[in-house]
């Protein structure tokens, strides 16, 4: 009998942020029919280089969607009391309905000292902890980071159910793999939570419906973790051996047996700046009462 | 070839009670040696049969470890204006070292009001945003639930390694499930979380090396989904039809198969007073800079 072949196919993230894009302009034209003007503070102390290559797609973004964005540039050695002002400051605008601060924050400035000055409402990215608890409770007027936002947002367009079906998240950081975790736990998803202490992490990984790879290693992720028919969520940004920039799993060999797997680039990555804008609305609309 | 019959033991909570009460004896002899007095404040309001119980447990273990209790009754139809100045009365006195507040509250409090208005350090039940966060993050400054805790002193007590182990937990409460499911993950479990709207619960739970059962159904858990050897920790209180309190385990049918189980009563319940007596002390000491 000749080995069965399952080829899946490749599900990007344009669709997905296109569909968001152009749900938020018809949004933001009724907002400004009644003079609001939604507007984004974005946060960024230095220059590094992956941040600033993020703030130009979500300054298009928000173009795109008719939003508003401020970038409030700090230099690399500022102190946290002034970083506490100054962020103290872009919080009190109330022109300014969501922000969103790049992390890691530099070495002096400590993220527990500062997560609490952002209010939870225009809290973009889940920086603050009400954020934090809001999405471990499930709580939808919550701000979850974009990332996992994302995620779901795919699962979505592509008209996956999750109602039962085995999600497993491999990564626990704050960014990706709990909130992952606890947005899959909301669709009704069994959720498993795998990392690096995980024993046999391929057999984990082959009991999956839908899994989520967010575990920042290079194509570790092969067809020996896949289970036939399953979707891989791949979260990844690594740049392999060869310089070329790659997910976490090898998506060649693991849509040999998956049934749809998101590319890197042009995946995940993708999605974010939409779910961005479209938390921005979100923010905006809960600060105008509507 | 005779059906192999594995007969597990019986892991109660008296022992692991004791032991964390043995502890904090000590511990408050120094604080009182430094003139500091730990005090719980036990908020109540109405008298529900339940809480009535647990309190008079609380108090016991409180005067056993030294800890001095005070509790604070309101009446059943208390207004939500009069609860929130009272409780903010509370957490303002300084001689009090943290608050349990029985949940649910009546249904003229709506708790989203009332939950920030615990100081996050004196907030020994995980009723504060800070603290759901801090367990989510696996920050050890915060203070999970009893419950789950609970869970895991069991654990810890009877020598129970979890790195790399898989645990299942049954039920994502945001008192049990979820918190405890952060704190094996803590402890390096690769942990599932299966509730409901699970598909094949048994054949999930047969994977666990530890199954926490924390789902609120009577004997639900039977011997069908218990992997031989595995080790079931048993949330439940529940009432059966003969009107005997039972555990969401059939423990008689589990311990065929479990190497460990915790009976109900006297297995985690018993447990949870220790628990809050060494919350109040941690609480004590962070607010007195020991």
């Amino acid at each position: 009998m000749a080995r069965e072949k399952t080829m899946g196919i490749l599900i990007k993230g344009k669709p997905v942020a296109d569909s968001i894009t152009e749900e938020l302009i018809e949004e933001v034209i009724k907002l400004k029919g009644k003079n609001i003007l939604p507007k984004l503070g974005v946060v960024r102390v230095g220059k590094n280089e992956s941040d600033l290559a993020y703030e130009r797609g979500a300054l298009k973004r928000m173009a795109k969607c008719g939003i508003e964005a401020q970038v409030f540039e700090f230099e690399e050695n500022i102190s946290q009391k002034d970083f506490i002002t100054k962020l103290t400051q872009i919080n009190g605008d109330k022109s300014v309905h969501g922000i969103l601060v790049f992390r890691p924050l530099p070495k002096q400035i400590d993220e527990n000292a500062v997560k609490h000055i952002i209010s939870p409402e225009k809290d973009l990215d889940s920086f603050s902890p009400v954020n934090v608890a809001k999405v471990t409770e499930g709580d939808e007027t919550g701000f979850p980071p974009c990332t996992p936002t994302a995620v779901m947002e795919m699962l979505k367009y592509y008209g996956v159910d999750l109602k039962g079906k085995r999600a497993v998240v491999v990564g626990r950081s704050m960014v990706v793999g709990k909130p992952a975790a606890m947005l899959l736990l909301k669709e009704n998803a069994t959720v498993t939570i795998c990392h690096s202490r995980t024993n046999d992490l391929p057999g984990i990984c082959r009991e999956a419906d839908i899994l989520v790879a967010a575990v920042g290693r290079a194509e570790m992720v092969d067809a020996s973790y896949i289970k036939t028919g399953a979707i891989v969520i791949d979260v990844g940004i690594n740049v392999n051996k060869e310089g070329k920039l790659v997910g976490d799993a090898n998506t060649a060999s693991c849509i040999e047996k998956a049934s749809m797997i998101t590319p890197v680039p042009a995946g995940v990555g993708s999605v974010t700046t939409s779910v961005l804008a479209k938390h921005l609305v979100k923010a905006c609309k809960l600060q105008s009462g509507i």
